[in-house]
């Protein structure tokens, strides 16, 4: 097989493994991931079970994939979002990391699955493995982003990044878990968040 | 029918209501919120489906009292330890607090239940109003402790008892869900807490 055959491939099988992540949301945002079968992703996606089993070892390999996709765009978010402030260096700290973490706009959806994936993970070990490493990476993500911040504009934590990583992250989560089920509307969940944040940022800073 | 006769009746009856209530929390954890149907609890219990819907009007009716026996004994305990704890002056504030938080151990189980029980608040609007009515009760509890300690002890906080009252109980829960994931012992998941849970009060507290 030489270049030019494989490039196309390499493209029809990322189409294909985005399609049914794409499907593999739907589908779980409607049923939740207990009743989220091989068969009914395949289905919605147009795919075979053979080409989901192509792509994917198992379900479980597909919804880490799926939460890793989402804490991926997330991070990204974030830090597209504080490159872009950063050239504004008159804007207080607090109001940059602010708004630079409210750029993502937690829907139901997603927290649902971060909340399901997070209990099948309290209930099978080999599980709990795969997604506490992808925790870990995400966190270290996080870490660097709050480093880099710092560092540029010369912030000063009370307490260590990685310690302020696990507790905004936590508090976020948390933020998110009591707008969904508060079944908030966008604008009024981006304003608690704001508001929620804001706090705990302001907690951290030491000044 | 006269006192003699219904005071066994009313205490027969909370000994049913109590068998039930630990029924269902064996089979939760040991199958998950969605597998745990009404026919195996009243299976584990040793009673009839009659027995069940003469106590409660259904299983989310139940799993809610379940959760709300579990969230009132955390506050019981911690009050009770702050009382326990307000005798000696000369423990500073932050250890005062810590001990008191601590002595709560949470297991996987109550903590999979807890969790459960919010995502299915996520997908059920009806259930969503019991839960968030629940929630808004036990964190009028925590509040009240928080005036209370801080108000005994000249203690000074960065934020309202409100606002500090629902960072605790996020960031508790937080802890709390990592440490399930992690499969964490007793004793490890009593470290990881109290040192988490002591950055928290730290930053909270004004000095």
């Amino acid at each position: 097989m030489n270049e030019s055959q494989k490039a196309p491939r390499g493209r029809s099988r990322e189409a294909t493994r985005a399609k049914l992540l794409g499907a593999a949301a739907e589908v779980f945002a409607e049923v939740g991931l207990g009743e989220a079968s091989v068969e009914r992703i395949c289905e919605r996606a147009g795919f075979t079970r053979g080409a989901f089993y192509s792509n994917f070892a198992s379900k479980d390999e597909m919804f880490l994939e799926l939460a890793t996709v989402v804490a991926r765009e997330r991070v990204s978010a974030v830090r597209a979002r504080i490159d872009e402030l950063a050239i504004d260096c008159d804007v207080p700290d607090v109001t940059v990391i602010i708004r630079a973490l409210d750029v993502v706009g937690d829907d139901r959806a997603s927290t649902m699955l971060m909340n399901e994936i997070s209990i099948h993970a309290m209930r099978d070990a080999d599980f709990a493995a795969a997604y506490s490493a992808q925790i870990d990476e995400v966190t270290g993500e996080v870490v660097q982003l709050i480093d880099e911040i710092t560092q540029s504009r010369g912030i000063r934590l009370r307490l260590s990044s990685v310690d302020a990583a696990r507790i905004i992250m936590g508090v976020w989560g948390d933020i998110s878990s009591r707008a969904a089920i508060a079944g908030l509307n966008a604008e009024a969940m981006a304003e608690q968040r704001t508001r929620e944040l804001g706090q705990i940022v302001d907690l951290l800073l030491d000044r």
